[in-house]
């Protein structure tokens, strides 16, 4: 990682993760993502929880997750007994690995 | 585009136009990005401007816009004078075209 923002840990990190569902069972995950976002709230740090659907590629979604520190998501998360349990709600849905960017609010929303 | 969102129009649409910025005009495109997402937000349909900075590669921007329907922005803001207006004060600092993707709020974001 080459850029290291100065204000880390004092603002949220947003982690975009996009995920590939078989057309078939998009209902399926749908409903299972309501029950497995709470499990993800329950990680330490974790501060939101999200679901988009592409417009342009409708069996690809995006998973939206705000973390206090990048190392929350990186590091504590996936040693907590939290990841197994997540995973094992959706993982199976997915058609291929996550591919998972994290990101610095360089800019807070304006409305 | 293959899925049309039974509730368009009631809920938000999420832009997110990822961007690449030379490394040394980083500081300068900030500094524009706050005019410009004054300019935007002029735009009708546009609800929300946000922008992110990716911590695996930091010279790449992802642009976060919330608007009402698809067609405020692939339709009445391309052709609106708001269009050229907000291009002129960003799109300089763009290495190549904005790769732009639209997404539905499948599950609105729990905390």
């Amino acid at each position: 990682v080459g850029w290291s923002p100065a204000n880390e840990g004092e603002h949220v990190i947003i982690e975009e993760a996009t995920v590939s569902i078989k057309p078939e069972r998009i209902e399926e995950f749908e409903a299972a993502f309501g029950h497995a976002s709470g499990v993800l709230l329950e990680a330490s740090g974790c501060r939101s929880v999200e679901l988009l659907r592409c417009i342009e590629s409708p069996e690809e979604f995006q998973i939206v997750v705000g973390w206090d520190t990048l190392e929350d998501h990186t590091v504590r998360f996936r040693e907590s007994d939290v990841f197994p349990r997540w995973r094992a709600l959706v993982g199976g849905f997915f058609t291929s690995s996550p591919v998972v960017r994290h990101y610095q609010v360089a800019q807070p929303a304006r409305r």
